[in-house]
């Protein structure tokens, strides 16, 4: 592949917006700083500043955050809009200082949502068509054609019918597995795809997925999810697809499900400590693929386009559409 | 993933057709002879043999062929079909002995097109998203984040729309692909993709594709496509998928392209010599990825069911579903 194009240099646009918007970073300073960057250049109106550069948290009326600490919104009285840099908003939520009546929102766009259906729909594949086998015989020169399923017969339950969900989902149909969906709300589902809800709805999807995708958000109610008894009543040899947040993830639950058979591979994206310690047995476990929490990204500039469109729908009395429910916690 | 289910038993279904059709197997009878027991399974009237078993030449009506000899078909003088047992005729139309006027007909499934579909689909997250460092990274136990690109951004370009070329297509299309098709005729092409053709199309096909895929039948005109001016046409750092025929490469270009970094890397299925020799440069470049001839399969009771149509299609006076053009070759 051809490297990636240089990023489009700024063009000095004339800041004819009467009045900045200022707004704060709260969180990691290290993997924030490169907003500031992005917001100068597609959304110069709106001024973000680090907590130590800004002189009247009064201003204040957004915050741009991630994992931010217990007290960090507590500054800042006038806030107005609260978003996440990505599409995760349970850490912000977990901040006692976080307003309950200002809008939340998260980084929901089209794109992330695409980079997910492709990293999901590679893993699938990868488990599906055997592909590490192949890699496997490459390096011993060896000739093998493989048996084959037709991906009709390969049944994949999917966990999450969000934007991501959606997306994977269109994906998966294209290329014909049989798949079914899992959800709160049993709503948006695409057509033709059967769809599961509540307890019992888990239990029966579970059931008839040979390949378990999980996108769900994390939520009270989704966290640890992924366990022994959910796992118990996977087919057996099934495959364990995991996007959402290390903390659905029961790890030795894993571990044993693996060892019995119960499952026979899982792909990995999110863990409970990230990175994932060096330390630990997901690295070296010859059937779990391990990747760095890297299956989608919204970019600097995306988040700055959709802050500065969310600041835009407040000024028109609207509500921002990648809005947060906080009482659904996604 | 779990074990492929045991194939149906034979119900010992009842044989009321009152005619036997027969028909001969010619080509490699080591992979051949599982077609006796799929016919026998799902087309019991038609009574598949061996040339050593046939008793009776002149009953001979059907021959299912794969590579046959210069001379095999001469001693069958009242064949009504020929069929391929998969997608390529070119094996078959390099017989002398075929006679001119029998209608030719290939294997061309849904199900193979749907298996070639995820295959190649496969291959273009493997190197979009570069999958390839992320199972290294796993080794040392490393952890990183790739920078990443929309689908939307990355150029593929797909020779040949044939209903293969269809599925990939949709898929790549479902994950939101920048794709452009090359073909002959130019039609059949999917909603919303350019369609390039000609040999000034190709080129611009090529000059606009960070990953070329190529599915093509092998025909006089496609022989050799994959050559050093093709890969010169290429943006810098293009990637090659190749499953079409082995023919269709001058594998001593491909090597000369990846040296000099025209292409930064290949998915290879296909080859000259079959199976691809010990030796060989390819089996051990670290930038070619070798599978096994194994994209998709075509399953011999699929084969027995698509030619007991069209002898039924012939005996309805209609041609074939799958009869080869054998002008186009293909």
């Amino acid at each position: 592949m051809p490297p990636n194009p240089p990023p489009a240099r700024s063009t000095g646009a004339p800041r004819d917006e009467p009045r900045p918007i200022h707004g704060v970073l709260l969180g990691s300073p290290e993997i924030m700083t490169t907003y500031i960057a992005a917001f100068e250049q597609v959304a110069p109106q709106c001024r973000l500043a680090l907590p130590d550069a800004v002189t009247e948290p009064e201003s204040v009326t957004f915050a741009l955050a991630w994992d931010p600490g217990p007290d960090d919104f507590r500054a800042y009285p006038n806030l107005r809009l609260v978003s996440s840099i990505a599409a995760g908003v349970n850490g912000i939520l977990a901040s006692p200082s976080l307003p309950s009546d200002v809008p939340l929102m998260r980084i929901a766009g089209e794109s992330q949502a695409q980079m997910m259906a492709g990293f999901v729909t590679w893993h699938v594949l990868w488990h599906h068509r055997r592909f590490g086998d192949y890699l496997s015989h490459q390096r011993q020169r060896h000739w093998e054609r493989l048996p084959k399923r037709d991906a009709a017969d390969v049944r994949v339950g999917l966990l999450g019918a969000g934007r991501m969900g959606g997306a994977v989902a269109r994906a998966l149909v294209a290329l014909d597995y049989d798949l079914a969906i899992y959800s709160r709300s049993g709503r948006n589902l695409p057509a033709g795809v059967e769809g599961f809800t509540g307890e019992a709805g888990l239990e029966r999807l579970a059931a008839r997925s040979d390949i378990l995708i999980n996108l769900l958000p994390l939520t009270a109610q989704t966290r640890g999810i992924l366990n022994a008894t959910l796992f118990s009543r996977l087919p057996a040899g099934a495959v364990l697809i995991h996007v959402g947040r290390g903390e659905h993830l029961i790890e030795d639950d894993l571990l044993v499900a693996l060892d019995s058979g119960r499952l026979s591979a899982a792909s990995l994206d999110v863990f409970a400590v990230e990175p994932l310690p060096p330390g630990h047995a997901f690295w070296r476990h010859e059937r779990i693929l391990v990747t760095p929490h890297d299956a989608c990204d919204s970019t600097p500039s995306q988040v700055a386009q959709e802050v500065a469109a969310a600041l835009r729908d407040l000024d028109a009395g609207r509500q921002p559409a990648s809005q947060v429910d906080r009482q659904a916690g996604y």
